[in-house]
């Protein structure tokens, strides 16, 4: 089987998210037909693995498994040096159920604030994994580094982007324009990297 | 960048085993101009992922990114049915530091007597990963289906080979000639997909 993805497929996208969906079907231009797990009924599985790559790939595997369709997952998050990496694949989890990143913001200051560090680096990650029913799958992941800012500033952008400041850049990802933020983000390169590698 | 493999390109096999180096080297007919990991004096990372593939993909990743070369990993194991897929993922820690596999069969044949199940199913799997440093990653997975067996019979193989009989078969794969093992094998089929998918 070659690794390509025909213009026309169809492409089951492992998220009950319509938003995520809609913004992926943007970045893969309209060139597939697109269906999310959502609208298929399919079960969620549980981000067991300890890598962004790796919970990427089992959620592709689950959800093509589900359908018997090509299906494409993401998982990204923000990791912090001075935390050892956190909240990295916990990123989501931080917010709680419903999804509060103000809550999931504080925590990352206030720790930093306990741990006495004065480092701010950190760094976004976005891993996409493409998986073909009982066959192979392809898995990219992309990075964007920076430092962390606080207060928070902006109200674009979603979840920590507001204390993200990109490398050589003084806005902050929730400051800066959509398409400025999207020349240089993490799920950006991922993305160039998955249509480089499959179209 | 596309994923094929050129005849020729040096991949490190990230393996410590020189046995299993040249088994791999076998396998791709010796195509590739392959190194271990070993050779390389590459760390083995913690295989901290909870699916076969998931650690296939961090060895790989974590081979290809502190070599700056193509990485091969493998994963696989052996899954009872009635042991809830045990021992899986930790098929090789069943047999210890000193790769014990009697040990690890007894056990397997002893938590089955203690369950009270007469379910002898079983499969193995084999999970392999190509990364390409800095780049996408290539995820395939081969399985073969079958029951156990105790006694353990034949010499041949390795691993929990003596107790596995392969669906349709009489002889374990401890017992089996290996071209005849090779043709059903869950690692064979692996590497089928791997081929077909990158060469």
């Amino acid at each position: 089987m070659r690794l390509i993805l025909q213009p026309g497929t169809k492409i089951v996208v492992a998220t009950h998210n319509p938003g995520k969906a809609r913004e992926l079907a943007e970045i893969l231009e309209n060139r597939f037909d697109l269906v999310t797990a959502g609208q298929l009924s399919l079960a969620e599985p549980d981000e067991t693995e300890t890598t962004f790559e790796g919970n990427a790939l089992l959620k592709a595997r689950a959800a093509a498994q589900a359908s018997g369709l090509i299906a494409l997952a993401d998982d990204s998050g923000l990791s912090v040096q001075a935390l050892g990496g956190a909240p990295g694949i916990y990123s989501a989890r931080w917010a709680g159920e419903t999804k509060d990143f103000g809550v999931a913001m504080a925590r990352i200051e206030q720790d930093l604030r306990s741990s006495g560090a004065s480092d701010l680096r950190a760094w976004f990650t976005c891993a996409l994994a493409v998986a073909w029913p009982d066959g192979p799958a392809v898995v990219v992941e992309g990075r964007v580094a920076g430092n962390l800012t606080f207060p928070a500033r902006g109200d674009r952008g979603f979840g920590y982007d507001p204390i993200f400041v990109p490398e050589g850049e003084t806005q902050t990802f929730g400051e800066m324009e959509p398409a400025r933020k999207d020349a240089m983000s993490h799920r950006s390169r991922a993305f160039a990297q998955l249509r480089a590698a499959l179209l």
